[in-house]
């Protein structure tokens, strides 16, 4: 079967996100990596949705761990009746889709496709756990395919000798245009900003960069200023949890000030990803207020109390390019991203 | 004795800073503090010099520690002939002068100050353990009170209601700025960037402010621009570590890009502190590279480097207000505060 995540660095390889194998689920335990790299096992799709919440991956992890949960759901069940299989794995897509409250309508979208595909397999005297995993990386290389379209357009605004700046972790994109500026033999440096309080930059995206080959270095999220003047940075880079059709973009908390920043530092800021067909203006996008505890971790007084906001909203005048699977927008124009189909993404 | 330290945060209160008593110096443990309240006891004075190198105790923290340390010294010499007790003094405050390197002037003027007194009270038939105790505590005093009148002056700037922005910990003028505060009977809440990272903002700063009684909020480095934003900041306020005469700042990292987004945002910046004589212009400032692994921390890969600039710089042309002991200068007017005598600060 062709695959699309050869030559990626390790997290980003399929196995090493979730794998489904002979009765298991194994999901790397992105809270730990890479300082451990240590796999939860999975012996139930209860197991799977467990780890989901639990936030053992995340990004576009769990996405994964989804199709590969509903096939060790077909395994589980293997023994019944083929009703009884079909109600089974009913009750899986339902737990499995809502893991996690705010991903709840993508992660249906797979849970439901996969469902489908064990449906037929279970009609047609398949076997429906080999069926659902083969579906399951097919959807993989469909999300993986389209980001290395979105990769390609974002490599075209780097040069060689740059000096980029990323914000959080932006997964298979990241991963993507690392593998294209290897094979363009780019010699790029990465700023990894650490991104409080999870370290996704410092975690993930500099590990990344580092296995890649590339010379990396993290900066604590209060050093943008600093780096931007005394080191010299000639683009800042994020992906995006939501691009809305007018041009404004939903990122992890921080991305606004660098975008600010990098407009006084006359740095260009390219978002990257796929337009949201349901999101016209930023009134459509909703900031997830996080657990404060996870701010204060204990090093403060007891009456103390911190904000959290999983992300924030960064205007399209900060944003020069929005680089997605169809070439890159300036942001006023991206609403004409939908005047041609759509591809097929989960 | 007068004390000036009366109704301030436990941890800037004299004897929880730095204390000599009975052939004992104890130091607040800063670097766990509030999590714990732990105090580091000196026997020696070469035990307070290893405290200071270990930041036990920080910021002004070390000026109160080096007094107090000398008194200790003079304590060990006792049973010395008078020539020896002196000879013994002169090595203590060669040593504790020299714990940290980037402080050394600042700590030498205090240590030999210390040293003069020792010697007088010895050729006086004192006791010099008590005489450079007290004489410690009135150059507490002295800083104390000055620190006061900056902080008077800060207030004079701050509104019923204000929502405060503050980077890292301001040590005395945050204390000062807080008692001045309460008194005036203005119900102010503080927002603590909580400066990575050694987190002086988060575990400091937010727990003199919430101890004093104000509504208090951490803040992670990069939800400054979303704060601004969403909540509405009305000042922001920083102490620095180098005022030069021309009007430019050093203090902590981070603080230069919030002084840029303070701008970006309309809110004005207040430096407090007391310019320094012997620093002209910026390129008089020398920012201090530090070890990398404080930044790292062992999240990352092994090839993964990390930048760790102690402070930036902040122009002018951010700053609204510089706060002295001599009044609220434009940063353009600031070389006149030399023009009227100085106070003696330590």
């Amino acid at each position: 079967m062709e695959r699309y995540d050869y030559n990626l660095p390790y997290m980003l390889q399929y196995e090493h996100v979730a794998w489904y194998e002979e009765g298991e689920v194994k999901i790397l335990d992105r809270r730990i990596y890479p300082k451990e790299v240590s796999y939860v096992n999975c012996k139930s799709y209860m197991d799977v949705r467990q780890a989901i919440k639990d936030m053992v991956t995340q990004s576009a992890g769990p996405y994964t761990a989804a199709g590969m949960g509903m096939a060790l759901a077909a395994y589980q069940a293997r023994n019944l009746k083929d009703d009884d299989k079909i109600e089974f794995l009913k009750n899986a897509s339902e737990q499995i889709a809502t893991a996690r409250p705010t991903t709840e309508n993508r992660m249906r979208k797979i849970t439901e496709n996969s469902l489908d595909i064990g449906i037929k397999a279970i009609k047609e005297k398949k076997d429906p756990a080999e069926a659902i995993k083969n579906d399951t990386i097919k959807s993989l290389n469909r999300r993986y395919s389209t980001m290395e379209i979105v990769a390609k357009n974002l490599c075209l605004l780097i040069k060689d000798g740059d000096k980029i700046l990323t914000q959080c972790f932006g997964e298979t994109i990241i991963g993507m245009m690392l593998r294209i500026l290897k094979e363009e033999e780019k010699n790029v440096s990465f700023y990894c900003a650490e991104t409080r309080p999870y370290y996704q930059g410092a975690r993930l995206t500099a590990t990344c960069c580092s296995e890649m080959g590339f010379e990396t270095t993290i900066v604590t999220d209060n050093a943008i200023a600093y780096l931007m003047e005394n080191i010299g940075i000639d683009l800042f880079t994020s992906a995006a949890d939501t691009i809305t059709r007018d041009g404004n973009v939903a990122n992890k908390i921080g991305t606004y000030q660098i975008a600010i920043l990098s407009k006084h530092f006359n740095i260009p800021y390219y978002v990257t990803g796929i337009p949201d067909d349901d999101k016209y203006t930023r009134e459509d996008i909703t900031i997830e207020m996080r657990d404060p505890n996870l701010v204060l971790e204990g090093r403060t007084a007891k009456n103390v109390k911190a904000l959290y906001p999983s992300f924030d909203i960064t205007g399209k005048e900060f944003i020069d390019k929005i680089v997605t699977d169809k070439g890159n927008y300036d942001p006023e124009n991206l609403h004409t991203y939908f005047d041609s189909e759509t591809k097929r993404f989960y």
